[in-house]
């Protein structure tokens, strides 16, 4: 009985010891050392899994505590620093992807396959079909009142791929066939929308306003590709021809001579003249990278899986951080004139997200250390910006220099989405490399 | 002979004395002196007016020697801080703007009476009338290219709005009669729009939309009328109820036991819920307060005037101003809440501009020597903060701290019209208060 008793210490002790012995050396100088001592930043995984998954269960719970409106259905997502609903409008941008990330965490973590979760997703996906898609139109409301009436509609398709992307993951929880049908009718709406006729967007097409490509499109298409083939895999053939022209698409993005990611190219790949054409988004290239990663991976691509990295994940990512205070910028302007856009040096939340999830899976399919150090960086930054001792889910808005400006958890644009899914993601991958 | 030259040189130097005077003497803190000795802010107008007449003719000349397009008529407002071209898309709201502008001082300062203002603006007006107002439903673009083509259109009527002030003042400049019809036009339509049916500006209404009064539709009414009865004193009579329903709306908007100016109420004076409800915008309130105090003044309205001043100047500049870095906020909660506005701390150029106007004449039609010291504050801050020492035109925006976050001078909103009209109007107003 001392033989596994030790091995269970040894196993606790060792990545405590490693965690303990990093910080000492690290805090070392090159005064204190003739040479600087580091260690393998490989050492530091079993902190990051630990930090990772604790940090998950704190924001999952944050919204199964403080979102969930019994009454209706569907979610508040205007939530102060402390969980109290500032306003009860609800943003539908942020239904779809709550029921998605419930429903994701109910099918892949055993701690969550729980009848609360399961309930509230599909009170949300009910709210969803109810209220917020228009049964004659398809059309999604981009924000309705607490009992479900439209108070606006967006003209970008973007509540519509929330909501396909929300029933999917429902179907995968539930078995219903119900949510499968509405989401397969909603995905064939979309494609329609993106690659046939947008006409029943409503989008008014000026003569000055140039044809543009923008990126956000074919990234979405391929998210949704994706989830269609985790809801039911015969349909992989169905979609791969439109899959690889999305990523064709993407890679029209990658500009002067392969040395930046623009956000709008014209639909033969040309830069766009004035700040359109010359715009930077850097958290979204890098969420492209782990998209295009995954894809290159999974149909055996070498090429692909080096631009990804190359071009849509470490260039993106040396340009847009911040050298002087740390962190992503928002938006760039890629020859140096301020960006028109006024939040452009604010550090928000999610590219930060999408750079953890693409270096750590840039790691895990590369095991080149490079990646894990850069996923350190932005991981230290973080972790010491972004988290919230006292309460749970993250800040979203910075200052530059990386003052908390706005307190508030949950917002029109910021929902229970993008840090329990990187977390989640994290956990998962980095559990696999701790134990393999 | 002596005599005179004495008169001139004292006239030279006793300002001169008087502001190094209160320079030396504010520098003294308590502990210096047993009570802290300061001079009576009046000692500065002197200053104050050589400041503002020499950094109006700077930002003026910066407009005259970049933003002028020869071919095609109109104006460049994408201008770098040096003043070089970095998008050449013409935004209509700073067309209208700039051709007011252009005229107004050609209409008043003498300096200005010059062909190439005159020249300029007409080429402006004539690009307005050519590409900006589709003459079937008389709705304006808000962007077009640089040859006129749209590149996008707006459902609030604010491109129109500053489409009838620039020809209303051109007709005030040239006497053609072409501009005054076309102004009367566009006038007619917008108060349809405003006050009767705006079915025509393609707004959607939507279930869950509560029903609002935006604060600046009133005050944007008042400030029409106003250019119209300065284009032709016999339309007062015509406009006179109207411009009494503006006050009337504008006053609705003081809220909670008059502590508080809303920027968006129900239509019957209640407060909405939600942020929507709660949103304060202190630079929009301090612009209400001249266009108020002006408007009490020539209806002789002491009762009003105490309002414009109290409720929307004194109030909403004490709540928006910041404590610790100084500066006038761009938007606030009313219950302390974040608001949702990314830019919400930054320090903008228009709210300072309208409060160091609103202070002046304030201080005009009060002789409340509390005016005069806020707009000191004002004054210095915005001197200190948006000036360009090098090129001329004010910065339009800072961090929270004070730091320039923008290096342009113009953009998609800001362009020849907020820093020129304060300078312009405060040149105005300093030199009657220096020379009675």
């Amino acid at each position: 009985m001392i033989l596994p008793c030790h091995k269970n210490l040894c196993l606790k002790i060792v990545p405590y010891l490693i965690t303990r012995l990093t910080k000492v050396a690290n805090a070392l100088t090159i005064s204190d050392l003739p040479v600087r001592f580091t260690m393998s930043v490989k050492s530091r995984l079993p902190e990051f899994l630990e930090k990772c998954e604790r940090e998950r269960d704190r924001v999952v719970d944050f919204w199964l505590q403080n979102s969930h409106d019994t009454e209706h259905g569907g979610f508040y997502v205007c939530l102060d620093r402390d969980g109290k609903v500032y306003d009860d409008t609800k943003y539908c941008w942020l239904q779809g992807r709550q029921v998605w990330m419930y429903c994701r965490l109910y099918n892949e973590v055993e701690k969550y396959d729980r009848q609360d979760v399961l309930q509230a997703a599909i009170a949300g996906g009910e709210f969803l079909m109810k209220h917020v898609r228009d049964p004659a139109t398809m059309k999604c409301s981009f924000a309705v009142t607490r009992d479900g009436r439209t108070v606006k509609v967006q003209r970008q398709p973007f509540s519509e791929v929330f909501y396909f992307l929300g029933l999917s993951e429902l179907y995968r929880a539930t078995g219903e066939a119900k949510y499968r049908e509405e989401a397969l009718k909603m995905m064939d709406q979309l494609v329609h929308w993106m690659t046939v006729d947008d006409s029943g967007l409503g989008r008014p097409k000026w003569p000055g306003a140039p044809a543009t490509d923008n990126m956000a499109v074919p990234m979405m298409l391929m998210c949704m590709i994706d989830q269609l083939e985790m809801m039911d895999p015969a349909l992989t053939n169905k979609y791969a021809g439109l899959a690889e022209r999305c990523v064709e698409q993407l890679l029209l993005h990658i500009q002067r001579d392969g040395t930046v990611i623009l956000e709008q190219v014209s639909p033969d790949g040309q830069e766009l003249p004035g700040c359109l054409g010359r715009l930077q988004n850097p958290g979204h290239a890098i969420e492209c990278s782990w998209f295009l990663l995954q894809y290159a991976v999974r149909h055996n691509r070498p090429d692909l899986k080096k631009t990804a990295i190359n071009n849509f994940l470490l260039q993106p990512f040396e340009s847009g951080w911040d050298d002087k205070h740390g962190g992503l910028f928002y938006f760039l302007d890629v020859d140096g004139y301020s960006p028109t856009q006024l939040e452009w040096n604010m550090k928000l939340w999610w590219p930060h997200n999408e750079a953890l999830i693409a270096f750590l899976v840039a790691y895990k399919e590369t095991k080149d250390e490079q990646m894990l150090e850069k996923f350190a960086k932005v991981f230290d930054y973080s972790f010491s910006h972004f988290v919230d001792p006292d309460h749970g889910e993250w800040y979203g808005y910075l200052s530059q220099q990386g003052e908390v400006t706005q307190r508030f958890k949950g917002g029109p644009f910021k929902g229970c989405f993008h840090v329990p899914r990187c977390l989640h993601m994290c956990t998962q991958i980095l559990r696999e490399l701790v134990t393999t």
